[in-house]
């Protein structure tokens, strides 16, 4: 299978989109700005959720499931959260369509519109402090872990697969505490959870840090974030944990009787991750040969395909491959046998390297014969021969090899993209010419960093939480500042 | 704790929608006939999930995600399909709110208006089959097996929790075929699929049948569908498989390239369960002092409850439960010791009585010493002792019968509520004074099915799959009639 798509090096936006679509991860939907995500690519964000959802119970969090629809009225309630997202919401204004009397087709029927006009959840803290007003009454009410996975519409104006789409899937965790200091603690927690899953089934190393004011969520005290880097030396946003202060008990009006029998409001975080995650999946490992999946998050981590010139040979072999795939399943090992006769060795060989398929065995009779198998891992795309006797073991452990392999590559790249800047020609110059992290001093004020961004196009991608603090003066500005925040551009 | 609800012979409508809400499954939301679903309800509806997706992936499907949003055009394409949905469509306009220039809110802004309206989805054919189009080439891209969870919105003006609401969680399968057979087969297979996650997971005996005309999906050519019994003796569709013919694949022009090399339209099912199901397992199992859950779809299937009055009691007990816990859980049994000292044994009797958790264990110092600990079964609420030595084998074997348990009683119960009519008469006096599903002669017209709708509220629920031929007259008209129909009054 010729997949022609452009490398990396040639057009690296086209790579990715090209690699999206043609890996059968996702494509553009009918719909503006919507995607339709493919039996495979679904099949990697059911093993994401299926790690998150386990990590959030093991947290002590439970699911539930909140309306689609938010009353438009909810949102004028907490006033910095609808600045954020009033010019980006899908609105219902009718209830029934009708035959269109002048033709063959459908119109709106006038005369069932809406009362009050709702909003396609772009994110569910109102309807879910209007909720939580009647659940919370007392200080034994709290604290209240609860996490949705759901779809959300953001009307985005300019979209990319998995990156930036209209509707896309997320998780949205929302707490509500007693206390100021457990809430910030959940959200830490959190912001820990996300990084460990980045690491640990992603491969993808993060830095963890607090967003500048100009950056934070609409209706946060505090947005904690983690950023990865991509190939192109380009930060991407992975996941946030915001510390929203009382300002939704506030505007839902959720008090509860602490235990000193005092009436006060409740203390709120929420935190959430997306289907963007695929995006960093795809754009942290892939190469020009095509997708590289993370064993941890491989829909099949193992594909055996059989070399043979007879039906004999092929009986043979297939009786061999039984006994290898039932003992790489007892290990819990995905293993597919592509026995198909619709297609050539060659062929197969090409679609699971291009589809990202870890590990690839090929057996023939020769291996038969000297009870070996040949190995192939994606990553390196070297070969190998293993035998056959404790295959499960090995390739267990060249699973994990892979795994920690594709972690210490995206780690050296990033350490070799992270540089200091003190001046602002040093700044500029390495966002032309390297790109990366930047490590650089920044006055503290929203003017600043929103001249740095008219000029460069560059964010403050976080403030580090293990900054060290160093006397310097500003790129831009040259007024004192106490510590280096990040920059980047960034997706 | 006391609930204070009715039983189910003074109202049953209320009985189940006070069960629903105090025994914190779901409540209703602030938008109009949206619900929410509490952790403990979603937490029955994601073991259904689970077991249901695991069912789909051993025949063979995949799981996929396509937008919520619908173009209207596209309900136009399919003439039988608008007809049946285009009256309860929640409509999207606009894409943005602005500041009210009158006031603190926020309005619609009217310069950001869709040039096509979108639908949200009430179930995807739609859009759907405009994306196989480019999926579907040749009979090798043939068969396509794939489902979707997914939120749908149908804009029901009478809503009841789980029951029918305007919108509800569910899966769509939507598969594609070479031939009429493969996809009339796949119809049946899951019809099938469903009739044993209902009867061996829910408990819930179900009947297997085809949807007369006036019942049938918009758009199908057959609608297969599992009925149940509620104990009120209503009927409950509890799921439906539909055989859709060409007709989508010719609305979206879907044609494929046959082993024969000649150009053919394709053919199509789809078949769906929703959040229905928990009203279902709800009204089929529960009684008059809570909620009554079958074991397989309990978040928790074993509470264990210490009965002491001194810390050093309660030390021996928990250090024994301990031991019991770890056992339980090896044999893959949820169970949860409820050591809170904030509430007495009887609050969580009570308590756990009314959430249906189908095994309490109590376990006091005299059970200590006697090496035993007293058991306490939901369905019938009988007690009993066992020996703590073999303690999880007993469980997992009560576990089991309680499960078969109400299963039987289920089957019983609806063998009792299913009654021959041969007259008008007797017909219209089953419906007012006994209920249950009646089995009755019909002369297969539509209008005699409305005629009989409009005089009783009782439908067609189905013609059974397995049905014997009879010669025989129809109930309200005389003209014969070659077989028995499946009547009740349904939800």
């Amino acid at each position: 299978m010729a997949k022609d798509f452009p490398t990396r090096a040639e057009n690296y936006a086209q790579w990715y989109n090209d690699l999206v679509i043609k890996a059968d991860m996702a494509e553009n939907s009918a719909v503006r700005g919507c995607m339709v995500i493919k039996p495979y690519g679904y099949a990697i964000w059911e093993k994401m959720q299926a790690a998150l959802d386990k990590m959030f119970k093991e947290t002590g969090h439970v699911n539930a499931y909140f309306p689609i629809f938010i009353p438009k009225s909810f949102f004028s309630k907490e006033a910095s959260h609808v600045e954020g997202f009033a010019k980006e919401c899908a609105v219902v204004t009718h209830y029934r369509l009708k035959n269109d009397p002048d033709g063959k087709g459908v119109v709106v029927d006038e005369n069932a519109k809406l009362e009050e006009e709702l909003i396609v959840r772009p994110t569910s803290e109102t309807i879910i402090w209007d909720t939580y007003r009647n659940w919370i009454q007392s200080y034994r009410d709290l604290p209240l872990l609860i996490n949705q996975w759901a779809n959300v519409v953001r009307w985005e104006m300019r979209t990319r697969l998995f990156l930036r789409t209209a509707e896309f899937l997320w998780q949205e965790g929302h707490t509500a505490h007693a206390t100021a200091e457990e809430a910030i603690a959940e959200t830490e927690q959190m912001l820990n959870v996300y990084a460990d899953f980045a690491e640990n089934f992603m491969a993808v190393p993060v830095l963890k840090g607090v967003k500048s004011p100009n950056e934070r969520f609409a209706g946060a005290v505090e947005t904690y974030c983690i950023e990865a880097l991509m190939q192109d030396g380009k930060a991407l946003q992975a996941g946030t944990s915001h510390f929203l202060g009382q300002n939704f008990a506030k505007a839902f009006d959720v008090q509860f009787l602490s235990k000193e029998n005092k009436l006060e409001h409740v203390w709120a975080t929420s935190w959430g991750v997306s289907t963007r995650l695929m995006g960093a999946l795809i754009m942290a490992h892939s190469d020009d040969h095509g997708l590289v999946l993370p064993p941890k998050l491989a829909p099949t981590q193992v594909v055996i395909i059989p070399i043979y010139k007879t039906n004999e040979q092929l009986a043979a072999i297939t009786e061999k491959v039984d006994e290898i795939v039932k003992n790489l399943k007892a290990r819990g090992i995905t293993v597919k046998y592509d026995d198909r006769d619709t297609y050539k060795p060659g062929w197969k060989f090409n679609e699971y390297e291009f589809k990202g398929v870890p590990v690839r065995l090929a057996i023939g009779p020769r291996d038969l014969e000297n009870g070996t198998v040949e190995v192939s891992r994606r990553d390196t795309l070297e070969k190998s021969s293993f035998q056959i006797a404790d295959i499960e073991t090995k390739i267990e452990h060249l699973l994990q090899s892979i795994q920690d392999n594709l972690f210490q590559k995206a780690v050296d790249f990033r350490e070799n993209m992270t540089t200091k800047a003190d001046t602002w020609e040093e700044f500029v110059d390495l966002l032309d010419n390297k790109g990366g992290f930047i490590l650089a001093h920044w006055d503290g004020t929203p003017e600043t960093e929103q001249e740095i961004k008219e000029k460069t196009k560059a964010t403050i991608r976080l403030i580090p939480l293990d900054a060290r603090p160093e006397e310097g003066r500003c790129i831009l500005t040259g007024n004192p500042s106490a510590r280096r925040v990040v920059f980047a551009r960034a997706y």
